[in-house]
């Protein structure tokens, strides 16, 4: 019975507010919730051969002009010369300030999506529909959007907030089980730093993409309210929005210095451990038991043979930083974020030799 | 006497407030308004020639990170390939987000930096440094950015405020005669909606680059000041800022009819002279003799055999169209302008014709 259904419903109070509507069944609805009179829906080749004559009939049968703009998956098509044909299709087919552009996909269509609506005309409608859990507790909220550049990713973009985030929780049915745990690991820092009380779902492993739709609905509606709390407390990423970047400092540079071999998730879950050890050895909250319990969840690839000297100068680009001085989020307890300016080297290599060191335990887990 | 001259500021009152200061002398006060550690400087071969030792002295007299980026003259460099080489740059070079990038030029460097800078990083600090009388009036102030398309122009872009416009009439000093008087006509626009004090210059011809820097500093003053009152009212375009195109309805048909043939100055020229005729059609004021001097000032090119139906489709394009009413800015008298929708195809024929008529004497006129 979807239309009897709930749809849960976040509000983004930034300076032009914006809901994210949370149920199932809600790609259904999308002739209704974009109301828009052009509508130029891009998303990717695997995207579109599961979804779009369903759409493609859903559009025409409500008399809407509907247009599906499709690109090629995966990180690769978050380029210059990618959005650039986009816009000039857009142009080409004359398509006018009151049209909408949805992103339908993981993350990179969405960011590719917004960054089209961003800069199309100098700005029209977005709609994002993030189908991956990452995409719906992270990239497809906030108003990120952007591009890669070769000298590295997300250096171009744009903030362009959505008219509004569409999250139907059963694109998460057909997501690889990979995708699901990946995209957790966000989830769980959403919980980390602002919701204390999803953290008993990592033990208990309820939390699946098989777990019941109204279940899932509700947890996802809770989890991006943390996103939307701090989103509309510093639009533009100047103070307390660094909280999101819970364990991304040496997230990020695991990333960059394994060359992108080491999944976004995997080297954040390993960035949550290290922050936690990094609170223990503050005196903080001891946050170390969740955080390997999120590794064990994510099941990450082996760290390998990276060396702390090569993670530095990773570190010491991370953009939190203010004029030369490394910052990290710590916890002073879960729900707790706060951010220290003033780590030292010491205890950064202290931390990192305890994270190789617990975790050299669960490579020989995961290898048996 | 330069440090004693008085620096006229005209507070622009958006979301995130700025200043236009105008004066003289100020390009030599770049190090001290642009604060920012590293600076990149945008500008084209003919203004690096001219002013890039000067100030790449300056700067390094200051110890200041500085770095001038210089692309070739002319539209062509507002385009996708030319931007992207720009952020690969200052990706390749390490800029971080307390970066400041200067746009110096007429509207074609403005539009290009002030794009750069709303989008690497997803934006960083914009200096806009116009140095032409159409960029000062028009193109520096306002937020608009943006790049071309092979489908058109100006189709790609952000609203992006700068933080700081620096006009330095001295800069008018050196801009050929004729660029001044086309940028002229958008300075008359603003007198003609907005300050019609000023239209008393258009028949003294007082106004011209060579007039003495304090009167000009003046005259500019307030000129951007009705442009920075409207800009504040309607950041992104949605309303009262539709008056900033009084005259561009058919001045933009005539561009494009012309394939660009017609000055963007001279077009707008005709199209004033034109909104001024429809408004006599309806029984407003009389403004058609001032659009007639103006029209006198700026000496346009001919019409050439253009004809009415070639315009149509152009206007039918405008950007002030809502749900296909074609929508005119009239004066209901000087400084008094509004928003009219339901001119008839009847009178669109009856101003054009009445338009020929009146600047077939002109055509003669500058034959002779």
């Amino acid at each position: 019975m979807p239309e009897s259904t709930a749809v849960r419903r976040v509000p983004v109070s930034v300076a032009e507010p914006y809901d994210v509507l949370v149920g199932t069944d809600l790609l259904r609805r999308l002739p209704e919730l974009v109301p828009n009179p052009q509508v130029a829906l891009i998303c990717d080749e695997n995207v579109a051969a599961a979804l779009g004559a369903g759409l493609t009939e859903l559009f025409s049968r409500n008399s809407r002009a509907f247009e599906m703009l499709i690109v090629e998956p995966g990180e690769a098509s978050k380029d210059v010369s990618r959005w650039a044909a986009l816009l000039e299709h857009l142009a080409a087919q004359a398509y006018g300030r009151d049209c909408a552009v949805i992103g339908l996909g993981g993350g990179v269509m969405t960011d590719l999506a917004g960054f089209v609506a961003a800069t199309y005309l100098r700005g029209v409608d977005y709609y994002s529909v993030p189908t991956s859990l990452l995409g719906m507790v992270d990239a497809g909220v906030g108003g990120k959007t952007g591009l890669n550049l070769q000298a590295g990713k997300n250096l171009v973009g744009a903030f362009w907030q959505p008219r509004t985030v569409i999250v139907d929780v059963d694109s998460l049915r057909t997501l690889p089980q990979r995708q699901f745990q990946l995209g957790a690991v966000e989830f769980f820092k959403h919980a980390l730093i602002g919701l204390p009380e999803q953290l008993e779902l990592l033990g208990s492993r309820a939390f699946s993409r098989d777990a019941d739709s109204e279940l899932l609905a509700g947890w996802l509606r809770d989890n991006i309210a943390v996103k939307a709390r701090i989103v509309a407390a510093d639009e533009r990423e100047s103070g307390v929005r660094a909280y999101l970047n819970y364990g991304h400092t040496l997230g990020h540079a695991l990333e960059g210095a394994s060359g992108h071999r080491l999944e976004h998730g995997e080297a954040v879950a390993y960035g949550i451990l290290f922050a936690a050890l990094l609170g223990r050895l503050r005196g903080l909250a001891d946050v170390t038991p969740l955080a390997m319990q999120l590794l064990r969840y994510v099941q990450p690839a082996p760290l390998g043979p990276v060396a702390l000297p090569e993670l530095l100068p990773f570190m010491a680009r991370d953009k939190k930083n203010r004029r030369g001085v490394q910052r990290f989020v710590l916890l002073r307890q879960p729900g707790e974020p706060v951010i220290v300016a003033d780590i030292t080297a010491a205890e950064i290599e202290a931390a990192w030799l305890e994270l190789r060191r617990l975790v050299e335990g669960l490579d020989w887990e995961a290898s048996n």
